[in-house]
């Protein structure tokens, strides 16, 4: 078996620790010139503003002109505020939404091209961007330590990832404190990504064993602590095991990639604007069934190693969480009609797809969505 | 709970790899002026000059005059040798001594000092160094991925690691091809340091979450393959799980660094000559029963993770696991004296023993190395 294995970014985890990011763009050599992308709430509530003040003039520019699942015209509109006020590093503070703006921000404005050329299309993202220190707002994507931007095109109607090795950001600030504010919906569903990006990332095709370890060490601390974090909001333990949980699942699929449960999140969200971890978790115990006896009992042994009896136990385990917390279990709100169940199957056929362990036929898929449209 | 994390070297495993030398010097722009600090057997065996064949002129010099723990004396050669030919850059294919040799004058040699002025001596390594590629040759000490070098001065009787940014490689290629000559003995004890590694790295006082998954997954490989390893030399599947084994342990350990048994190997590898894996697991078993009940139930809980019933038990396959690869479990071949076992004491009384999750006085340092001298 032969792989590879990088994880470039340099972690600080820990309550209180966004006061370092001063500190760590010093260490940086980055003094002046810094641009906050900050997640909306932190704009608004003076948050964003305190960071600023803090930095003692290394940050200059706040943007938060954006919408969750960003579209390729928010990270131009960013990248011409990096242009023009000539900045030089980005800390992008907020959830995936934001980090995936900056990212793709910090590649882009050093050229004079639009994002959307880039989006979708194959052409190679440019090697040199403005350094990023990535600081997670929600215990979810784990963006704050992947190479991956997820963009939307809402005038094609196409959500894709671009991946860039200049999108690893420099540093990764993680402090459990900033997700306390995450209201229980979005916990819920942001929650429901980390659990599925970590088993995403251990059935994967492309698996090994460095992220199998992170899978492991991932996936049981969510259904121990998102009921918690999603109950109680500022649960110090259950916040922090979440973002613990979030950046090692950020590390569990950043290369292994993801497979059928993003697959299919994708029509979900931009069709049916089901927010992306919720769309993942939707068919996450569906997919863990076809799964289950791939990889010469690879999955089984997964589901052992967390402590269940067997991967239908983990399935049934998967189900319940979604009912506990707050989450879709099915479709039947939507009256999905035959065409709408169809365009579901056509556009599920991304390119993640192909990493998942069994073939995911046509077939399948529309087995799968009926179910779900008749299901609550 | 706050945590750091980095890991910047990049990994390339499988079998084979060993060819990829001149295409991962390329990629970091490196097309000659290379250094091969090769492993004596490869020297001799013609891969070494092979090697430098296939570099096809990246790699111009080969430096192999060096002993097992080796000396500063050694190291100050090989950065002479640096100096004198204006080379580039080194890459380290061997055991622990051949990689740590050839960090510490991958540093030194941008200099003109000696590498003594800074081996136990506190005084901060240069920042600058020659880019390094380490090639791992056996599964023991996972230096291809750590920020550390142990060298011997055996003019003052010492032996110390340095620790430096610089001595991460740039990276690691492991191909557990290169390990099948490896004689049985030090198969046995390079990997029961794997074994020392994951798990002082997880009882470490410095212990972190990534880390923790690492040393998960690295444990229950020795316990497995390290006997099939010993009686079959070209067992494929062996070899190469104990190389995954060796690395990730390395990954488990760098951060959190090793504790008490690591500690004590520095006396009996220094005045009684075991070699360094067969030091650190001579005295593990003894010390996990010691930790057992520390962390408040963390230690049990990696022994059940790793498939025990509880710590002794884990203890007792230690025991077993030692019979079984025929390495020492006593000393009393040594016949020590008094005075021999307080020099053990004494110098047992090394950093690592502080990162213990138990204090380690003397009386318990003295009860072991009593028990340990009377034992067979
Ligand atoms: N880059 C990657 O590796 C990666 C991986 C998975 C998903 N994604 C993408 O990331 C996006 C989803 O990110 P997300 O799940 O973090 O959601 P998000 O960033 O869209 O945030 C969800 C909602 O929560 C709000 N919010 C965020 N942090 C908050 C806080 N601390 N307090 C109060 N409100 C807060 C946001 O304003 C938004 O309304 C999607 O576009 C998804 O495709 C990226
Ligand atoms: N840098 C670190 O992070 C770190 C960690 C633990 C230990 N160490 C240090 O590393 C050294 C031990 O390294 P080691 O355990 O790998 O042993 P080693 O490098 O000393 O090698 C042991 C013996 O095996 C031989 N050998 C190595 N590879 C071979 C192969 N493929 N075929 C045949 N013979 C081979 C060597 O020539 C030597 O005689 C010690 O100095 C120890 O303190 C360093
Ligand atoms: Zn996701
Ligand atoms: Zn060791």
């Amino acid at each position: 078996m032969l792989w590879d294995y990088q994880q470039p970014v340099a972690i600080r985890f820990g309550n209180g620790r966004v006061r370092e990011i001063k500190d760590v763009a010093a260490s940086m050599g980055l003094t002046e010139g810094g641009l906050l992308v900050s997640e909306h709430l932190f704009a608004q509530n003076g948050t964003a503003e305190k960071i600023v003040k803090d930095s003692e003039g290394a940050i200059s520019e706040i943007f938060s002109d954006f919408s969750p699942n960003p579209d390729v015209t928010e990270v131009d509109k960013a990248a011409a505020l990096i242009r023009e006020k000539h900045l030089k590093f980005v800390v992008a503070m907020g959830g995936g939404s934001a980090m995936d703006l900056a990212k793709s921000a910090a590649s882009i404005a050093l050229t004079n091209d639009s994002i959307a050329e880039y989006h979708g299309t194959g052409k190679a993202m440019p090697q040199e961007h403005l350094p990023i220190i990535a600081v997670p707002t929600t215990a979810g994507t784990g963006s704050e330590v992947t190479c991956v931007s997820v963009l939307t095109n809402r005038a094609l109607g196409k959500k894709a990832p671009i991946v860039s090795d200049g999108f690893f950001p420099s540093v990764a600030i993680i402090d459990p404190e900033l997700t306390y504010s995450v209201p229980p919906h979005v916990t819920a569903s942001t929650g429901m990504d980390v659990l599925s990006q970590a088993i995403e990332g251990y059935w994967s095709k492309g698996h090994q064993p460095i992220c199998d370890a992170c899978a492991i060490h991932a996936a049981p601390l969510v259904f121990k602590y998102l009921p918690i974090a999603v109950a109680e909001p500022n649960n110090a333990e259950a916040r922090q095991k979440m973002c613990e949980a979030s950046v090692i699942a950020g590390l569990a699929f950043t290369l292994p990639k993801t497979t059928s449960s993003h697959a299919c999140s994708f029509p979900l969200t931009n069709i049916h604007g089901i927010p992306h971890g919720e769309a993942c978790g939707l068919t996450l115990d569906w997919f863990a069934r076809i799964n289950k006896n791939a990889q010469h009992g690879r999955v089984q042994e997964f589901a052992r190693a967390i402590g269940f009896e067997d991967v239908d136990a983990m399935a049934d385990a998967i189900h319940e969480l979604k009912v506990k917390v707050g989450l879709r279990t099915g479709l039947k709100d939507l009256n999905l009609n035959a065409e709408q169940i169809a365009d579901l199957v056509r556009i599920s056929r991304h390119p993640n797809l192909y990493n998942n362990p069994v073939e995911i036929t046509d077939e399948m898929l529309q087995d799968m969505y009926e179910h779900l449209a008749a299901t609550d």
